[in-house]
């Protein structure tokens, strides 16, 4: 039988139940029956040095602030006008990402763009060209989606060259990937509004910075789940996202989701700008590319355990990580803790939302022997998240984005943990 | 036919349809025919002073920052240790609070704790009392849930003072509501952890700041859907949410999710600790009062428009807020727009999901004529948001929390809105 046909799903369950057990046989949970003494039923203050419950504290304020203590950090990178930073997903839990550490990816840095005096034109093959500040674009009904944005050079600083590197973070490796809940105006109310005529298969969105970048979207796309964002977790997009406005294709690879969106040009072709031609395309085998390669594949990636982070001891651990498509919800994702050989369906996190992130967990006993651990996605299509080999003989040696394939941490007897080619 | 039967829950989507042409009527969206000869297939700057795209940018950051124009600010106040600081609703789009515009109430202000130093014990009528650092709660299996946090208070602002307000903001009125994806421990495995024994049917917990803020509550729930949660929205939970852990009770008052969480006591009744005898009851008519009032139950909030926003012309509108239950999903929003004369149902935006604020829309043609805009909201067990009226025939006129009544926004001809007694 197929490990994939195994009933494998009950696992993690009832490896959670035994958990505890397991964590106290390992150790890790102390009893004190000191402390247990100084408590009783009326609160009376624990003993300890210069305690914070026998001091008032701080009051309150507008704005909150992070503990000192706690500094996660985007890792930034910066050649000329290129540059970009990275969401540290081996620091964070769940699904949701601050707007702070929400990656970046710029081609000539970060526009310093008004709200008060930014426009959107929408012109071309319409009956009625428009202007639209941000203020009238804030009058449309509206649409709140949580939903990810992925770059498609994401996983190139682990593939793309021949020499894989062992020491490289999640957030190295795969932290062009961040999760907000946008909330704009769909493309399609405005594309309503000016009348799309005849013939029109495509459209332009260009941005206001100095790249000017600028991507052609088929129209169904357009019509179908396209947003104008103007707000990410609640408030306005950051600068760093767009401000104030970018547009939002769900589940599409970041670069078409055009920042500080100025203009949307409705075109009967794609317009073949600099960033769908010399870039962003999947050079082939044969010496052809892929062009307009949007959708983000299925993909999976373990947080931890992973490299910076080892494991002190033997015993039960969570493996925990993202998967997500960007054709739609994610339906199974399967944790292989011995480099492969077998494979067990891994707890979902729900809610599971079409073109999310969800975070998925697998309870692991690890036995103190060296192993590689993988994640594998399914997505609803029936798509399953490709090993690197299958991904190669696809495109060739050659291709450079889009590198969805199954990631391996190789965990060595000392607890270390490093990223690890294997499949 | 009573107006809730009414076969309406098509009358939104009709109007969404019909809203572009309702915009250009009202002469919101403006033509441009001199924007559209600047544009061409291949990008052309438009012609702007200074225009952002002619320069370079500002390089990526290790953390991102809020545009200069862009100050959402909590509303604090504060009176000697009592403080507490509430969220800006008008100014928020979808249902994510930014974890520093969450919300605060502290009875003795922001303890400094270390996370290294800090501690949780679980002890009582247990077989194995333990002393759990916060490294050891993290190796727990996790798990993260998106929910809303209300203070008991909330609303009191506005109705617990018979002298009604008519200036006053939703962050002013229910701005002690905030909602968090929140990651954590389930209580339930602690307690199986340690063994709770027969009889236990309560259980106390106590936080770290100077107030020792306590709380009873029933192992039920405990054991139900409790979280120690030590992460928001990705990050580490901030100290003015209890860093590095508090208690999350998905649905409940916010008192009750003890912050800066250092001790769990298994008990087989309640303590009446100060926290729930000389305050968070609700004094009844007959001068008895509602004890471990727990649950949050059913509400809804227009946040647009309302004070201090104003309608600048008639014509079409979205009326936009947020709704919640904390017994489970909200299953339908109701909103008035004729001083509740007729109701027809709010769209409500997916993901609706338990104990957790879902955003409801729906567009409105305004006349001009002074009116009263309304919600209502419903929940799955059936429970129907009630009037004032109702909620004070239950309550008396002195009860004090627990403010869910249905809020009115008074729209005058001249567009300004205000704070309205209605029903």
């Amino acid at each position: 039988m197929h490990p994939l046909d195994s009933p494998s799903h009950g696992i993690s369950r009832r490896a959670w139940l035994t958990t505890a057990s397991g964590l106290v046989a390992a150790g890790l949970v102390r009893g004190q029956g000191d402390a247990v003494k100084l408590a009783a039923a009326t609160p009376e203050p624990l003993q300890q040095a210069a305690a914070p419950n026998e001091i008032p504290g701080r009051l309150v304020s507008e704005l909150g602030s992070r503990a000192p203590a706690e500094r996660p950090r985007r890792l930034v990178r910066a050649q000329a006008l290129s540059s970009s930073s990275r969401t540290p997903l081996q620091d964070l839990h769940g699904i949701i990402t601050p707007a702070d550490l929400h990656f970046e990816r710029h081609h000539a840095g970060i526009p310093d763009i008004g709200a008060d005096e930014h426009e959107l034109l929408i012109h071309g093959m319409v009956d009625r060209p428009i202007t639209l500040s941000v203020a009238d674009l804030k009058r449309f009904p509206a649409v709140s989606r949580i939903c990810f944005i992925e770059c498609s050079g994401n996983g190139g600083a682990g593939y793309s060259d021949g020499d894989l590197p062992s020491e490289i973070t999640p957030q190295a490796l795969d932290g062009l990937l961040s999760t907000s809940e946008w909330t704009g105006v769909p493309l399609s109310t405005l594309l309503r509004e000016v009348g799309v005529r005849d013939g029109a298969s495509w459209l332009l969105a260009e941005g206001g910075d100095a790249a000017m970048l600028a991507r052609s979207v088929p129209i169904e796309k357009a019509m179908d789940d396209a947003l104008i964002v103007y707000a990410q977790n609640g408030e306005a997009i950051r600068p760093e996202q767009g401000y104030p406005v970018r547009l939002l294709l769900p589940g599409w690879e970041g670069n078409a989701q055009v920042k500080w969106l100025r203009r949307i040009e409705v075109t009967d072709r794609p317009t073949h700008t600099r960033e769908e031609t010399s870039r962003y395309t999947d050079p082939l085998a044969d010496g052809t590319a892929r062009q307009f390669s949007f959708v983000m594949d299925a993909k999976s990636l373990i947080t931890f355990p992973a490299y910076p982070y080892s494991l002190p001891e033997r015993g039960w651990w969570e493996v925990s990580g993202l998967a997500w498509s960007g054709r739609g919800r994610i339906t199974r994702v399967e944790v292989s803790t011995d480099t492969g050989r077998s494979w067990v369906d891994a707890e979902i996190q729900s809610p599971v939302l079409s073109k999310c992130t969800v975070r998925f967990r697998h309870l692991w006993n690890w036995d103190g022997r060296e192993t590689v651990l993988m994640s594998r996605a399914t997505d609803e299509t029936g798509y399953v998240q490709p090993t690197l080999e299958r991904l190669l003989a696809a495109r060739g040696a050659r291709t450079s984005y889009h590198w969805n394939n199954v990631r391996a941490w190789r965990v060595l007897r000392d607890g270390s943990v490093s990223f690890g080619l294997v499949l």
